[in-house]
């Protein structure tokens, strides 16, 4: 309790809804520490601290700070670079010069790498300093977690969508797909599965990146559902891949790869070779397809309320842990009850170079759906106000024309 | 006063947020009068209206309407059929067969046109019989209107939509271009400009079909902007054409056209194009392409509620004009104040077969993005709760190491 400094807290990699109140809560509950000197935020992840690109953020008012919080998207900027030994070298000199005794991360897999290499370097030249990654990520993919803030808002605006989708397409039937982010995990895809409100709801079909995607039995699977309704929505994960683990999108070439070697597969190509797959096997006149795109992370309209409270509260019992209890490690978040979660913290070892996917028990027997478990999983997460649309229930009139009418083939 | 019988409201074309609303209008001020029988919604469009399939609305909830009303997405589904002579004789003898004596349509630029036959059809037969248009798109292109409902809604998702993404540029900076519906008219498209807040906000560069686009242009205009933020979001409309009149998207190929001869432009190709344009030309690294696509028209949690209570009252109006009145004709919205709005009534001719496009005092005059006078036009019919980000205020810290990192090159 007695290590006195400086803190830094940054945010690094893809941005969600609710990174800022993570932020937030590292900010002010640092402030409450008498130790704490001056609470720094660096602008631009790591690259910042390299830069010695700070903000004095104890000098941020309250007020801003909760406005902050409130507002999707880093707002300390990011960045997706990945440091080396040499990197971290001087963000440990940048560290020492300035006094910083804690360092924050709120970032995603990548992040947690960063992390632990810095605290590692830190140790080795015996300065004294405590390191804590804070989750982030619309993704769901870091390890020893039941769900990281950043994914409840995403769910909610990929189920809204699907809601709005599925009524769309319900009006003017056809087959709709709509493609998702997720290169390795399937959970953004499946939160689809809370726009089903009647029984003949779409989404009707369900693809992840954890099952295997073959062509064919996309069309069967879509032609069943088309047969019995009429129509067909389907979620598709951009990282679904071939049985031999070729992202369908990346035959598509256009391929781009950031410094981790990751492939970009947010074009809409994987989209548009679908539907047309659809148009050509099944003869289907109307099949569009829509790519979510970057509009799922930044949406300032459909936050979850739990995800918010949720990335606050990691971010609250980040400072806690490092500065009260002067543990390092990465926050976690685990559900002891239907619905609370508790706040617990892993060695960041444990955490990083590791990709969670989903349950067995979350994805169907014919790998084109979600269960019932994986409802259960998902809903409390988005929150309490999906908007989920109401039909008519009025009786119909009886016909006087009748049998007549359907001999005009219109 | 006294033409005594059954009321048809049906819903035509591509649905929006809030034209449910329009709907509940005409059901719940229809059964306000005693010579109105019963409400009969057609399932489907004119196409319902054929098939004799009708909904008794007369036994629908008032519960069940207002949320009905709230849901996205026409309730009495919809159709892209184009009613011919021999297509409007069927729907007169079953108005006929069912006594209808007033026929609502709620639709955009196509539908008017259908009221109109259906309407001149009874008149040549003598059949003594009202029928009304109401105004619903989300392109906002109907004539002899301030603004139509379903366009405030649509607006406020792409004004929603690029406040993210431009808050995810600014963390993440390269170019990001979303591409937004709009075949004619690029009023949604315009609407991105509720966006910025701050100066450097975006989109910097907003393309509307009303201005011929030119390639080389763009890429200049994205140059200057990168030039001077070291980043550029852009507002594309899908419509965007060359001198020629030949729209970009068409220059791809897989181009669809409707039973109207409306060419499908919401695929994703365009941009895909324009990202790969900018990539070669500029050599930035970091481009994107969102295409917005149906989310735009149906999404339940971002629904402008001046747009809901003017459906509403244009269903309302509707329903008192042809009841009351004995009016035949389309509803118009015209503004009267700032903000105020007055419902009127315009002959069905005078509306059919034209379409509205963006007055010359909204475009700047290098055709790059739109004025404050639009802005001021546009800002009302958003609603109330645009969620805008906030930034950090907290002063930059003095550096310690300072040039000497500068020379590491990361």
């Amino acid at each position: 309790m007695a290590l006195s400094g400086n803190v830094v807290v940054a945010q690094g990699g893809g941005p969600t809804a609710v990174i800022n109140e993570s932020l937030v809560g590292v900010v002010l509950e640092s402030r409450k520490f008498a130790q704490i000197k001056r609470v720094y935020g660096a602008v631009g992840g790591v690259r910042g601290i390299i830069g010695e690109e700070f903000l004095d953020l104890t000098q941020e008012t309250t007020h801003n700070l909760e406005e902050v919080a409130k507002t999707p998207s880093s707002a300390l900027l990011s960045t997706r670079d990945k440091p080396d030994e040499q990197y971290c070298k001087h963000i440990f000199e940048v560290f020492r010069a300035h006094d910083v005794r804690y360092f924050f991360y709120i970032g995603g897999n990548d992040s947690v790498g960063t992390v632990d290499i810095v605290n590692n370097y830190a140790r080795l030249e015996g300065y004294d300093f405590r390191a804590i990654h804070i989750p982030k990520t619309i993704d769901n993919d870091i390890v020893h977690n039941d769900h990281t803030p950043g994914y409840g808002s995403a769910a909610k605006f990929v189920a809204q969508s699907f809601i709005g989708l599925n009524l769309d397409n319900r009006a003017l039937p056809g087959v709709h797909i709509g493609v998702v982010m997720g290169r390795h995990s399937g959970f953004l895809t499946a939160s689809s599965v809370l726009a089903k409100k009647y029984p003949d709801d779409g989404p009707h079909l369900v693809y992840l990146p954890e099952r295997a995607f073959e062509l064919d039995k996309f069309a069967s699977d879509v032609k069943k559902v088309y047969d019995k309704y009429g129509r067909c929505v389907v979620a598709v994960s951009e990282g679904i891949a071939d049985k031999d683990g070729i992202p369908i999108a990346q035959k598509l070439g256009n391929v781009e790869r950031d410094a981790y070697g990751n492939v970009f597969l947010s074009n809409a190509e994987l989209g548009d070779l679908l539907a047309n797959h659809i148009k050509r096997l099944l003869k289907i006149e109307r099949v569009r397809a829509d790519t979510f795109g970057y509009l799922q992370r930044s949406f300032g309209l459909c936050i979850s309320e739990v995800d918010q409270h949720e990335a606050r509260e990691a971010g609250e019992k980040a400072a806690q842990f490092a500065i009260w209890h002067d543990i390092d490690g990465s926050i976690t978040l685990n559900r002891i009850g239907d619905y609370a979660i508790d706040y617990g913290i892993r060695k960041l070892g444990e955490v990083s170079n590791r990709t969670r996917t989903m349950d067995e028990k979350f994805i169907n027997g014919e790998g084109n759906h979600v269960t019932e478990s994986f409802k259960n999983y998902v809903r409390p997460l988005v929150g309490s106000n999906l908007k989920q649309g109401q039909r008519l229930i009025a009786p119909p009139v009886k016909k006087i024309i009748g049998q007549n009418m359907k001999a005009l083939q219109l």
